[in-house]
């Protein structure tokens, strides 16, 4: 079969399973399936004029507790990531730490950006020595097992080495923990990244959040084009952070899921181990190779995550995001094979 | 008062106007007043998974008579524009040959990416030598006159002196008259850039189109980070291609409303000449400042384009943008005195 190794790619499997896309369970891309309330009609947003973020600007730059000037904007957090590793390479540094297991979309960017790559585990060697002035890139809670990690001792170290420091938070918001982002302005290299649509269940609307000091926010912003969002997307962010029950609804709700996933997971003959994290989704290791499930999930259209591309980890591992209760029934019947 | 020489800054204008950004009547930025007819409710738009772009690509690819494969899709046309000149500066050429006058954009990102930049005034010295190997840019029609150009002479020569070369075809929608993407088969290195929501009718829709071969597409794209489009945008692109009634009535308005702006023009005292253009906008030299009749059009709420940032131009240009008829109430008063 194909190998799905990407969340998200509702379309091919839609064709490998003789569906229509929206007919597939997406337990493969990690969007959370509680949706904000919105008192927005999308038919009457003003669409003619080029798009003023700075309302934006400054109700993403309260919600996360920086000034207006501490945030930049972008059309995702893909976007985010490229720009700013384009911007480090050419002013800075030529060697990035990657934290391992992590997305692909970050070796990807070093690569294409000409980074030499040095990889830790994360798992095994998170002390290891680091080259002076690297970009250390980490994301907390980590992907693909939602482990999270205490930075404080890790900052430090990074600080001391010199390095650009990228926190990759987009997962932040589903659990109940603080942000690195009261260190932006002690530290001088510190950015975190803020994937809003992951939260806000919306992948196809395309808001991404740096934060910075705001001296390294104007230096980046320098080299980007302008009018990066769409007017349809930033109405859609400001209505969602406008839903103040949305936080608490969606924390109650994926919790009542998730520990359903783990007891599904746990009753398994299948599964040799759960991973134990804090995120939207669950990391496991099965007895099978995890393509042999995805396979087997086809007569129910349900697509999950193979790990078997993330480096650190092997094609033995599976994710599988929390989504409603139902979705999960043809996991499963598989799952009790 | 503050120099508003980039079109559609209107938020700045309000405030310098003491009125509400919707009060403000824009005749700075070129964005069509006819809009397509939308069969679409963007209540409606599917945005909780990943945006897939495969029919909006195969629709757009359509509309300009190219392969799939022969386009690629960005957030906006400077989004390309910024993509295209970091990848050819970081893979072939570090020159860059700009006809002037055209936009400020340009030269911003040469300058970004380090460009050694040549300067060809398109009025006095279009046969102008050229560096072999440059990256050349030329815009067509041209902003902020208007000039079209037979581009088939200059093609031929910078083919010669192995140019790379990008068109900018953003308002080439607004006439009649053949675009060059029918070379992109035969000319190794020709880009063309189509800005898609200018004559769609909306700035704050972000989706702007490449056109050359496949393998220079496959190429780029691979540069690029995924999911670039919000899936509100590109329903709005479909649905705005689907109007298939759109492109006359619009020329016909487009023309009416412009007729009456030329008159206008003509009989004042004030301006010194017009320029000839075909494009849905027109470039005046005036007797006295641009930025004294801004400043008269505030109590108009009147937004105009001083063109005295363009390279080749001073400030007793102005640029005036063709759009209903009612909204030259202001402009018609100034310009009597």
């Amino acid at each position: 079969m194909i190998p799905f190794q990407h969340g998200g790619n509702i379309v091919a499997f839609a064709k490998h399973c003789h569906c229509m896309p929206e007919e597939v369970i997406d337990l493969s891309s990690n969007i959370n399936f509680v949706k904000p309330h919105l008192a927005t009609d999308f038919n009457t947003v003003d669409i003619t004029p080029y798009p003023n973020d700075e309302a934006l600007q400054h109700a993403i730059a309260s919600h996360y507790g920086v000034s207006y000037d501490e945030a930049a904007l972008f059309n995702g957090a893909s976007a985010a990531i490229y720009a700013l590793m384009g911007y480090l390479r050419h002013h800075t540094t030529d060697s990035v730490v990657l934290y391992d297991p992590l997305y692909s979309e970050y070796e990807r960017a070093s690569n294409m950006f000409g980074f030499e790559i040095i990889h830790i585990n994360r798992y095994k060697d998170l002390d290891a020595p680091l080259p002076k002035g690297a970009l250390v890139v980490f994301v907390n809670p980590a992907t693909p097992d939602g482990k999270t990690y205490d930075l404080e001792l890790l900052l430090t170290k990074w600080v001391e080495n010199e390095c650009r420091i990228l926190i990759d938070e987009s997962f932040l918001e589903f659990i109940q923990m603080p942000s690195v982002s009261n260190h932006i302005k002690n530290y001088q290299h510190l950015w975190i990244l803020k994937s809003m649509t992951k939260f806000f269940g919306a992948a196809g609307v395309r808001v991404g959040t740096l934060l910075s000091n705001s001296r390294n926010i104007a230096a980046l912003a320098s080299t980007l084009p302008p009018w990066r969002l769409s007017a349809f997307d930033a109405a859609y962010i400001r209505a969602a952070l406008s839903d103040t029950g949305f936080v608490r609804r969606s924390h109650r709700a994926n919790a009542e899921s998730k520990a359903a996933l783990s007891a599904l997971l746990d009753s398994s003959p299948l599964v040799a181990h759960r991973y134990e994290g804090e995120a939207n989704f669950i990391l496991a290791k099965l007895h099978i190779p995890a393509s042999k499930l995805q396979e087997a999930l086809v007569p129910y259209r349900t697509l999950v995550r193979d790990c078997g591309n993330f480096d650190g980890l092997d094609g033995y591992h599976l994710r599988i995001a929390v989504k409603e209760i139902e979705t999960y029934a043809g996991l499963r019947e598989v799952l009790r094979a």
